[in-house]
């Protein structure tokens, strides 16, 4: 893709940008370079997983939905999973935050809280950053971790089966009920203000011989349409395999949606999806899929029950 | 110190938040943990060091003043240049990155250029990173590399001398110019919008027996008085040691300021500042002071020529 002079960031999205600034060659150094949850580089002698992700007020949270505390909760589980992502663990983070300054110091005190607890969660702490003065406050974690055997997005293979671990469609009911000016239920909300990603299923999954592995954030469909693109498969998602608790049903019926379009298409609970070969599944994980082969470039990547998914589909920045 | 309700993040300023949400504790595995250049830690087996450094539009530069690309060699020289100063080579680097949807594309390919092309010197790659919405362009890099052994902030030792080592006042006098409308003289407008840290000079220092160094980004008044702080010692700098360019020279008279000025308070060259014991300063250093005995808090850390510095020295963020 070439660079118009006229094209915007907003044209392109998020990752028309990546595409176009990934570097062509990486060095042999660079065991795993963009476009996987984390970067797997040798450092010196030692491999070491290494993400980063932005939160920018307004866009990844408000100030008046979500506490500092849980902002800071947040913005270091979306960054450990990214690393569990890859079946490791996070080792220590770094934090830039950047803020107006007339916030209460209060604030970026409890958001420090928030992200050291969930740090702590996993063994991990945090070990710098920057400060600095901006018109909107903007936290960037970066995590340094480490893993036994790398699981990235491209190993899956066509008659293995896709399965879940950790909540999911539970932020986007929390999200629907904060857009619509409500508190409850309270359990998606809270759901929606502090996910819980399963840390330890990332490692668990790659001694378990999962062949791809996937960070769900963005949406189930978006998140393993990364994956069956990369490893160039399909992906069958059988929707009776997802149990629809009782919260997501309610708040669907209240939000006149279907609550599989929580499931399918919510962000922000970061569960892991991974692909194993069907005797390899390990305790815990939900097997929701199947994997198939690609016939054209042309094929739905993702499909739900055999065809097409109606409803929308995760979402991207700048979109 | 309390946090208040009532009081802001410009109310304590950088290092106060920085104080307030540092934690009081860190495991064994941080060698090296906030309050450095780079923090040291053990992922896996292997020590690596790691930095984040964040730039704010109209703050750490002006899109009117400095090319998209420029920006990115200097938003990964302040990065690299805080591994350099703890005698390490950075290996990867990772790039968080906010902007307006109406900016250009061209904007974020040309930072991600510099970004790359400044990494480049160093043997660096631009692994991973997150792009994502803001009002402000924001660019938050996070280097990791290794070291194979840190010098701190704290091991300096009265009687020993300061050298220094990068041009050091080229990009105050560059910001004096641009700050009135110039452009000219070239050659300090491009000092400020390209610096150029010695990095090799690093892993130098420590081979030689550096006993304490420091990235001189703020100012060396304020950045010396970090590592005198640090180890508890004061520092007194010689004015006659300061070799002044003409170019300094130029533009310090055009704006009727003491070249000094740009040469003690300026921020935003990278040079590396170091402490040695006095035969051990290795080749390209010039020394610039000596470290003397701290008698009580009271004392004023940095002197030149046995005074206080009357100047403004160095900045802070939020004030």
């Amino acid at each position: 893709m070439g660079v118009d002079a006229e094209t915007t960031v907003a044209d392109v999205g998020e990752f028309g940008l990546i595409a176009e600034v990934v570097p062509a060659e990486l060095s042999e150094r660079v065991l795993i370079g963009p476009g996987d949850d984390s970067a797997l580089v040798r450092v010196g002698d030692a491999p070491v997983l290494v993400a980063t992700d932005v939160l920018v007020e307004n866009r990844h949270f408000r100030r008046d939905w979500v506490e500092a505390y849980d902002v800071g909760r947040r913005a270091a589980a979306a960054n450990l999973a990214d690393i569990a992502a890859m079946g490791g663990t996070t080792t220590a983070l770094t934090v830039g935050f950047a803020a107006p300054g007339d916030l209460p110091e209060r604030w970026a005190v409890d958001l420090a809280r928030g992200i050291a607890d969930e740090a702590a969660l996993v063994g991990a702490e945090v070990v710098g950053g920057d400060v600095t003065a901006a018109e909107q406050v903007v936290v960037s974690v970066t995590v340094v971790g480490t893993c036994e055997r790398a699981v990235r997005r491209d190993g899956a293979r066509p008659g293995e089966v896709v399965a879940l671990r950790g909540r999911i469609g539970w932020a986007a009911a929390g999200l629907a009920v904060l857009g619509r000016g409500f508190r409850s239920p309270r359990v998606v909300v809270d759901a929606y203000r502090r996910p819980e990603p399963p840390y330890d299923a990332g490692p668990q999954a790659a001694r378990a011989g999962a062949t791809a592995m996937i960070d769900v954030s963005d949406g189930l469909l978006a998140d393993l349409g990364h994956v069956a693109g990369a490893s160039g498969v399909t992906i069958d998602l059988d929707s009776a395999a997802f149990e629809i608790a009782d919260p997501l049903r309610d708040v669907a019926a209240a939000t006149n949606t279907d609550p599989l379009q929580f499931v399918l298409a919510g962000g922000d609970d970061h569960p892991l999806a991974a692909t194993f070969a069907a005797d390899d599944v390990p305790d815990g994980w939900t097997v929701v899929g199947r994997v198939g082969e690609r016939r054209s470039a042309e094929t739905v990547s993702v499909t739900v029950d055999g065809a097409p998914w109606e409803g929308s589909g995760g979402h991207q920045h700048y979109r």
